[in-house]
């Protein structure tokens, strides 16, 4: 190997690396934060999905979090007896029901986020547009590729369900 | 607020939102993998720091961690009982006991995270070296602001112990 394709390798290791590091304390921050409120990192996580896209259906909290409708019922329990969520019947239809964040949840949980959320607007702002452009590009990357190495993940799982 | 002005936070914006995201599909992620494992995520987690920094006193794991000492031995303990770590005399210090992964768990790990890399890699090298390194830097100072907001949240915590 040419010792630039030995340096660029270089700079991927260590990328990679660094979004390791960030991920696991990251998962330390939501662990904390799911002790302190009682849930587990899991519901803590799907809790956070009903604030931010609104209500939704158990069906559709297990699709939009690639867990299974199994443990989403768990999930839902969990936050309902904490009172962070409701299991409400769809107004448009009665047969449906709606698992919806509980009315003061998102003043319990925005207080705890504000300042990660004020320190990554302050960290964002030091970089220029067109660097902000390739950072939102790889990190939307990232996600997408998280989604779809879950899936793979699972597909392992259940070929090998014993080590 | 001037037009551009408001192009740049709506950027910020995004890209905060996409940080979550990515935040949450990471934790999910893992949490697959700890409920394939009979592990907690944070147990899993805690399993990843091992194997890559080698072995730790548990006083190292905690301070590597941000967990409390008390939280870290609940996590050496089922690891131990798992058979993913050991604990282990220091042979330079036989007082110090140190808490050593076990042989076979970078094997039985790795082939888990083995596609995860793989595409980790595929989808770094489509960026250019002056992209890459944007992106460590962003990454890098992610990760620092990480821990710093998990400090802060612990002193919001214990400041106010009941919500």
């Amino acid at each position: 190997m040419s010792s630039i394709n030995s340096e660029r390798s270089q700079l991927i290791d260590h990328l990679i690396g660094q979004l390791k590091l960030s991920s696991t304390r990251g998962i330390l921050f939501h662990q904390t934060l799911a002790d302190f409120l009682g849930l587990n990192i899991t519901d803590h996580k799907c809790l956070g999905f009903l604030l931010e896209e609104g209500p939704q259906t158990a069906g559709k909290l297990a699709e939009l979090t690639g867990l299974t409708t199994g443990a989403v019922t768990g999930v839902i329990d969990r936050l309902e007896k904490a009172g962070y969520v409701n299991r409400e019947k769809d107004p448009h239809d009665r047969r449906r029901v709606m698992i919806a964040p509980a009315m003061d949840s998102q003043a319990r949980m925005g207080k705890l986020f504000l300042s990660l959320y004020e320190s990554s607007v302050q960290m964002s702002s030091q970089y220029t547009d067109q660097e902000l452009n390739v950072i939102l590009r790889f990190i939307t990357e990232s996600s997408q590729m998280m989604l779809q190495e879950t899936d793979k993940l699972k597909q392992l799982i259940e070929t090998k369900p014993s080590e």
